[in-house]
């Protein structure tokens, strides 16, 4: 081996086109989260991390990347995120930097009659996007649930069409005096969401507690538009939320197609 | 370039490991097919195409399936897959072949009330095997349902929880007096999935024909268990069928999992 | 049934909440696009449609949006999109309408030295959007290609790693005298990827093909980087371009993981 | 509600159809599974759990896998397989069960000259059935690898296509004189795997470690069917595998499809 390799990325470059991202993408790593009733979770993401590069520079030093991750995976949170990304922009020194991981996220849920527990899933991401004037930093999560359809409850002589659908939230939180980011709890949303649906799903159910959710859900019957509206009018009267989005996709049980509906709101 | 390039394929090997099967997969093609209402139908099909390879050959040579492939694309039927299968072994020199292929097909739908009309997509499969003593053809069919839960109705003062389930049928024929594979249509497949199910889907419903299925899912309560049964019932009726296997797959609306049932048969 | 079916859709909603989209998704249909060699081309696509819907309306009628599908699927394209949208809005009262259309495209490659010709699969989307003060046409093509690594290269004594990476574009056109997007073809979109690579990829090599391809990608080393910036390059000096987005992924055949950049550009 | 909830599934059936298999699927859930290096992991699997259920019978009691799954997640191995499938048989009365467990295992790798260090993701799969008279139990594991041509570089002046590709193994052993199914670990299958390629991946390479990997894949070219056959003959000389199963897959750098082989074998 030569004594000194060629550092092809270090070379200039005459182009004049500035890339906005240079990363990787489609990492798995098992990484730790915060978990409100047990103070930690283990689970694993799969990331994209990158950098700005600017017109001048011909390459980014990828491996670097996965030197930062390895440091920082034993708590990742929307806490540390600002430590990641500060390392990211000095590591591959870059003006911007950006990530995003997805996770699943386990939280232990009792039937809402016999009390009976397990762990139910729900996918999540952090994103987060730094540069040498600002920050910014988003949670996500998609909350499955039950849908029971108003029109078909209404237009019937009996029955309604139901189904699961996904209620994908994904907020931006006010800065508190420190100028942090303040925090909300995975479970937080995942009960704004199943406040709007006709009713939560759960991973285990007897036959008394799907007694309790079949007409719970009847009960509470909601269109993708109406459910959409219940998430926003929550998340408005947050103090903590400064920027919204929300998806529900309902995948229709008398159709081969999903329906959906979206907005997004800001203070 | 050298008048002449090896070929390294054709070389000999001395491992002694037969391969069952060598060659290409996920590759993307149009392709023609035959419908019962309007002669053909163009659809975009995802092939694997493989022979086996004795012991001593080295390798294959891939190119020759997309040769093959151009030369038949313009039908692709349970009726021409043997010639299909036989070209593959003459141009590959091969003792056995193998074709899956994947397509969606499209059948016009019907409201129940309403007539109104609008295509409906299904996911099918032909998968082909030859060798010198014998072939195997198997048709394969994956039906959208509705399936309202009987124990959910039952236990309840009002609604039952439904959902979007999957019916996957596959079926192997009986020949006709010349030899041949009897044809079963997509169509009937279909026929017999939804007949199983608490109610079809349809691509484009208005109110009156909400309410229709609405009330037929309700009074045909089925689980997975179910209309596993009901298809199986009616395949072993088919003096057709030789063999088949089904699977109902349902999309819980209480649950973030799904239930499966499924069984197979043979003449 | 009763004569008249109430209309839950239709009533008032107070909760102060507009929703910038409702509609449907994931619906398969056969559609009919523009073929810069063969005038046109049979394909099937997975669609999503949608209507802004004011604070003030409860629901939108979902059906509607099958109704117009049904009717333009002969033709679809950048040119008969802003139909397609007029009547979305016309049909469903809205002010705004959204449309996302993907479909794989199909266009006959030769090899590079034996002239051999097979189609290759190419995955395009159509995104249009349409309210009452203008109007926005996005063209998408996600071109497959080889990239050769010059780091890999020029460290090394002897080979270089390469792989199969992705190119995807989009883009929408400057408007011409008559006030219509400016057609760009799909094939003009592949040809870019294809010139920033390091080889096109090809369904069909034979062994003088292959020769032909490896020396070209071992002569034309390139990032993730330099693919963008070559793209990009080409865009920008394209009349017709207003905006453009690239981004280059590269299946890493060193890594489990993928590398890539991107960057956007308007007129 | 009722003071008892009629029992639906407990009914009899006459249709006279035995199902091989009633159950739930796609559930993710946490679980520990063995890690030769470190003692235990945590990770998170897909799972599918399933009875059979006989023809008298019309239904099976899905909550009860939850049960079973909840109380075993502490241990997920091939030890405990035969555990969980007795608790499966006897809480859901039945003659067979079956469970297929899906988990990503991640292993620390060192670069091969830099030593520096990450973990790196397998996907990998328990498959264990039982029944009255048998029980059989699966392991796989999927070996990311790069492969380079042998044609490709026998064909050309300089350079060859490599690319990533999948080595996927499935093993059953042999038993001891206990009669217990042998330990195999899954860094030993991933060992076999890589010995077979052009070269392993790594999570983490410096520039004298890409040096070494693409000098390593430029100096042992593979086929699939080469790869295909180096993991036969490995595995047909240990005298704990009793049956196994390999297909190959190629991510193709010069095509947008992939080349495959495939073997099994018993003893």
């Amino acid at each position: 081996m030569p004594q000194t390799l060629p550092d092809i990325q270090n070379t200039l470059d005459t182009r004049g086109v500035a890339l906005e991202q240079v990363g990787v993408s489609d990492i798995k790593y098992p990484i730790t989260v915060l978990d409100r009733a047990q103070g930690k979770q283990h689970t694993i993401a799969s990331l994209a991390m990158s950098v700005s590069l600017p017109h001048q520079f011909k390459g980014t030093h990828m491996s670097r990347f996965i030197e930062v991750l390895s440091r920082y995976r034993d708590e990742f949170t929307i806490q540390t995120l600002p430590n990641v990304l500060d390392e990211m922009r000095t590591r591959l020194e870059a003006e911007a930097a950006r990530i995003e991981v997805r996770f699943p996220y386990f939280v232990e849920r009792s039937a809402p009659v016999s009390g009976m527990k397990a762990l139910m899933d729900y996918q999540c991401t952090f994103i987060g996007d730094s540069s040498t004037d600002s920050d910014n930093f988003i949670l996500g999560v998609t909350v499955p649930v039950a849908s029971l359809c108003p029109c078909s409850k209404e237009i019937s002589d009996y029955g309604a069409h139901n189904q699961r659908g996904d209620v994908a939230i994904q907020v931006r939180t006010t800065r508190d005096a420190a100028g942090e980011s303040q925090l909300l709890w995975i479970e937080e949303l995942i009960e704004i969401a199943e406040n709007a649906a006709s009713a939560p799903l759960y991973p285990l159910l007897k036959r008394p507690d799907e007694r309790y959710v079949t007409m719970q859900a009847y009960e509470n019957p909601a269109f993708v538009e109406d459910i959409t509206r219940d998430v926003a009018v929550q998340l408005r009267e947050d103090p903590r939320v400064e920027w919204f989005s929300v998806q529900v996709t309902n995948f229709e049980s008398i159709h081969n197609h999903n329906a959906f509906a979206s907005t997004s709101w800001h203070r």
